[in-house]
């Protein structure tokens, strides 16, 4: 068993605020990651698949199949976007690096072929936070 | 003469977005950067000044008071904000980076003591887009 | 169960010099890195927390509570400090990469809130020199 | 226990390409990778061995040594070389990074010392495609 | 006058062989690098124009543009390619990164639109070795 | 004319601290810095070298010399060593980044054959802190 990852970028806006309680509360909480008027990051995207190398390629998987996945399922839904306002599959989350991460995975998970296992999604927000989502 | 570069960071939401011009002209120029909705950056920001090295003590400047003026002049009015709407020094201005770098340079220039002089303001949008400005 | 790593820096002076041993044998065993008049490092430090998601933050953690408890407990006592000299917690320990990892681990674990477990402690001695501790 | 990593570099020519089939399906499956006339990349390559910490040095083991054992069984003969053509132990592989790091990792593991254990090889082939493998 | 380079990479396999020489005065020159059966790299460039900010868009030029054109010019012809035989600007040139960089930039300057400049062209042969020219 | 850099590393000790001020003096402008038992850094050095490229080998200067010139006149000095106490070349100086530059290229220029010219020394003390000396 073999491990491949690719990495992809994406650029977004966002906001960390629970709708359910007050400015008050979402500043106190979240400071200026609370800013109604958003900020935003460069997010790197880390997607490791796991499975058999294939005798005649010597591949897991072809990288360019699986990064047009990872463009098409991911990217294209979340760069140069609004995480809060313009992801269908955001909508009523709290837009966290957390969340953000394993909303990733469920988006990807059903769309990779039979043959490998999606292992990890791992979101750098910043080059000093990232997340890690296993699945479980 | 030697030059010191202190590297800081700042995270924003900005939109590429002339008012003068219709949606479509907007859409038609600036793509994806024209969501109405905002998109975001970890910006990279590297501020170099020249001068002469005191003997007393073998610096340029220290690097902690360069730091500080910095963050008071310049990361703290950016950071976790909406370039478009949040920054008085911003306003009316076109949010390119070019304007960024050029808006810094104006920003910090005279706040620093005069025996250095302000090189160069150099602004990573993403890791792969940078904008470098002199001053003329 | 997600994970979150945040990163952050120490720079410091050290030897890597046996006690017990005459100054040849130290030589012999840690070459360079035996200069009784010291050395140093900027250490990169990745703090690796797990546990579930809030779901009223969609925070594991706020990254900047994770952060306080890093600078209280780690990076003050070790940052800008001669490891093997300084520091109360690495006192009669052969001041290596892997014993800082188990001494970092040590010194943090008791003070993580109860929801979150530490999973890893990482530290980068150089650009390609790093070691991790899991805690066993 | 603890894990230690060293990351070494190396510079090698390739294609992918399986020689059972016509040119038009080595075109068809590996693209520009399987160009006749071979290109190239810098491989980072990450070691990473576990074990348990001698007392007397605080080593897992000196990193000097698994330093020489790397490039005496990995980097000597990958470095500058065409993986195609010059490699004895890829002889009739084919030259994917996922079938790299899998000899690699056969190279390495007979020839480290009793008291460690290989734990993982990691290759970057690019700065966005990384493989890792466990040894099994 | 603001300064913007773009990023671009591409890989590629080349040998340092002075085709005059004999074997054994290239070996002794070149060493590993004038392996017969060729080597490669990953190639960082780095592009920088120079000129006025223009005031309806806040841009140089649309970095879109620019890339575009760094990618038909340079990037198509190089990428995934042997750079001694397959690239009809390099023909009869020893294909060291200081030629490298001479031929990109005579290559890249005739496409510039009129109101923009080249500044330098940079390339990273390695993290470890880069080489500039300022088309003079 | 071409610019080729080399980048090479060290390790080393030191701490800011003028002898003919007080303790609490040096305190009060180093900061920790200051600290009397040292701290230390990995600092990355660049040397930038300009000059015709030659017809033969493509080459301004075999980058294998220069590497040997900068290791032989500058690393092995400084690598593992007390900046304050080991270094004939820094005696009496203040230990500061911009000193530390300034020595660097005094002691490097000398050695370099005639038909290149040192351009600029840059190191980085943090990722964050860097210094630049053109000779001049």
């Amino acid at each position: 068993m073999v491990y491949l990852t690719r990495l992809e970028h994406f650029n977004a806006a966002h906001k960390l605020y629970n709708p359910q309680w007050s400015h008050e509360q979402n500043e106190a909480v979240f400071g200026a990651c609370a800013n109604e008027n958003w900020h935003g990051h460069n997010f790197d995207l880390y997607v490791t698949v796991k499975g058999e190398v294939e005798e005649a390629t010597g591949f897991l998987i072809d990288v360019k199949k699986l990064k047009a996945l990872i463009l098409q399922y991911v990217i294209e839904p979340l760069d140069h976007k609004n995480l809060n306002q313009d992801v269908p599959f955001l909508k009523n989350k709290m837009c966290s690096t957390e969340n953000l991460a394993i909303a990733i995975w469920e988006q990807l998970q059903p769309q990779l072929p039979d043959h490998i296992t999606l292992h990890c999604v791992k979101i750098y927000e910043t080059p000093r936070i990232c997340v890690e989502y296993y699945g479980e």
